[in-house]
């Protein structure tokens, strides 16, 4: 592995697009007992379901601690596509610590460390200590032998970026201008880091994403591209549900603007389950927060959206609410169909990961192939 | 033109899909006083629109009074697919008040003359003298040479019903098992006289049809076929929204129902207007009430929904609500033309129709090729 100092446009690297075809996927095991109940236990299951639909298409690199190991084995043996790797680290949520993945037009994939600082850092970080966390891109980098672009001067989560793989990034103004991440950078300026670091020619900035977000409403809760100039926008058709002006601007926005390439969005307007998913005395069992987290309170309204679904070489796994939002979970599932033939869409059940404040693509980052 | 007191289905007939092919279409003049205000002028843009995409694809029979021919005639000169037929009639809802066509293997098409009662009689009809409207698809059929079934011992609106013309009849129990309709048969009767006189196999029943919809939830504002077993249903992401149960009572309906050939629906859910259209002083401005007339009051909130358009041989004309639905406007365009690839999605301005109490679909009649 070589640490790069240099830019990856320059060099003629850029980020592909989440629909274009991976080599695998980099997951990371649950234990963190602030996010996850019972240490993990409740949550397992579904990513289980995972593990087993990212396997079926492709390779799937899971990063657990020492002490997770035989347990993780212990699932994944004999599925010759899962690899496990023995990586401390924070919590798990690989699409914001795992490296974000750049390739040439020779098929040379390298990887980007950012700096991590947990969404917000000492401004509204969600805890306190992440030093693990802001090691592992380069760690993950370093097993896997990709070549990684130093890029720690730049705060940044992979899930607070799309990319068309075409010279198009889509983030949102809350997350990318929030005082937790670049304050000492303007607009300008960061538009420039990004269209440097993932080669692309253009950034279209959302105003906004999903109502109480805590990671400051990052883009891949809210919108994501389905195809270059095509996008899934989180939405609701109630006026008074506070998510409706945050998704109205989006829509106006990207009505109003067009991509690197010029062309005008065609935009799907995906329904955010119909009940508010709100946590529950009884949600809250089995978490234990370390001092300087944010804590979870009864009541509080999850940022559950069905944007967060990830696409596999040949799938779309959507998470899914249970309950009385289950003729809005059947509805999502219904749409994507529509919207992605050619690909099977795999509901997988999220109530414990939207818990752990994140859903299925916060949870993966995908290696190009 | 024979009248005929036999049943189509034991003469081999049945009510093809709205979205098979057409010989034409029939409308009315709108100029009833307690509908459209200031005698028709307020609606007379939007009908000339739909006049303007009927005459692109098919032929257009126009009913008018004697006393609006010459207005009528000065839109249409110059159209060579615009016919004027001079009737007497009550109002301008063709899809209610002129014949329901059939048709029969050998390309033969004949009308049924349904009794009408202005949507409920005595019981909850929307005006006192529906004499004219109730001769009125006689008189079509002998004008156009239609043989005419004799159905005068029935009393259903076009509106009440949509076939697959395939042998499945939909409709809404709200309207059908209403007691200004029919209340002196049970529903495995209707059930039957649907299938007797449309040539049907089965009939499947929604609970009901659109909140406040004054023609007892028309199945036409609330569900429509865009194919054998694959429909559009109306729907809000708004569970506050008093269409919410609603809709959601179809949608589960749906899924658990077949039709008549065992096939499960695809339902399409299609969002209403986030913003409710309701009726404002400015609204009833122009408007003449008969003595026995339903009138329309400020604030009361019309049946306003997308579902119902209308299928000419190539396009789709669908409702547009303007002012604070654009947003809605144009989510039910866009999704239409995604649903319907091979048609042309025409937008019509329909605050005015909806004023008038119904819609696009309410406004024409199909005759089949």
């Amino acid at each position: 592995m070589k640490t790069l100092d240099t830019l990856p446009k320059k060099d003629g690297f850029y980020m592909p697009a989440e629909f274009s075809p991976h080599h695998g996927t980099i997951m990371i095991y649950p234990e963190r007992s602030g996010s996850w109940r019972y240490g993990g236990k409740k949550a397992i299951p579904a990513f289980r379901q995972i593990w087993d639909a990212v396997t079926e298409d492709e390779e799937l690199y899971l990063i657990v601690s020492e002490s997770k190991f035989q347990k993780a084995s212990s699932y994944l043996k004999n599925n010759r596509h899962a690899h496990i790797l023995t990586i401390p680290q924070n919590d798990a949520w690989a699409r914001d610590t795992a490296p974000t993945f750049v390739k040439d037009n020779n098929g040379n994939v390298r990887g980007i460390d950012w700096k991590f600082n947990a969404w917000g850092g000492d401004f509204d970080g969600l805890y306190a200590d992440y030093e693990e966390d802001n090691k592992l891109a380069r760690e993950v980098c370093q097993i896997l032998s990709y070549d990684c672009y130093h890029a720690e001067h730049f705060v940044l989560e992979g899930g607070s970026i799309h990319s068309d793989g075409e010279g198009t990034i889509l983030v949102t103004e809350s997350c990318l201008l929030s005082q937790g991440r670049n304050p000492q950078m303007t607009k300008e300026q960061i538009t420039e880091t990004l269209c440097n670091y993932l080669g692309a020619e253009k950034v279209v900035w959302l105003p906004r994403g999903i109502y109480n977000d805590e990671t400051n409403e990052h883009i891949d809760n809210m919108c994501a591209f389905l195809n270059p100039a095509e996008v899934v926008l989180a939405w609701t058709d109630n006026q008074n549900d506070p998510q409706y002006p945050l998704s109205l601007a989006a829509w106006e926005l990207l009505h109003s603007e067009t991509d690197a390439k010029g062309r005008n969005f065609t935009v799907h307007p995906l329904p955010i389950p119909v009940y508010p998913v709100c946590v529950t005395t009884h949600d809250l069992e089995g978490l234990e927060f370390a001092e300087g987290e944010d804590n979870r309170e009864v009541g509080e309204r999850l940022a559950a959206s069905y944007v967060n679904f990830y696409f596999t070489n040949h799938s779309v796994l959507v998470p899914q609410f249970g309950g009385e939002n289950a003729v809005s979970d059947a509805l999502a599932v219904q749409m994507l169909q529509e919207w992605c033939p050619n690909r099977k869409v795999v509901p997988i059940p999220a109530k414990e990961l939207i818990l752990g404040g994140g859903n299925i693509h916060c949870l993966t980052q995908q290696i190009p192939k």
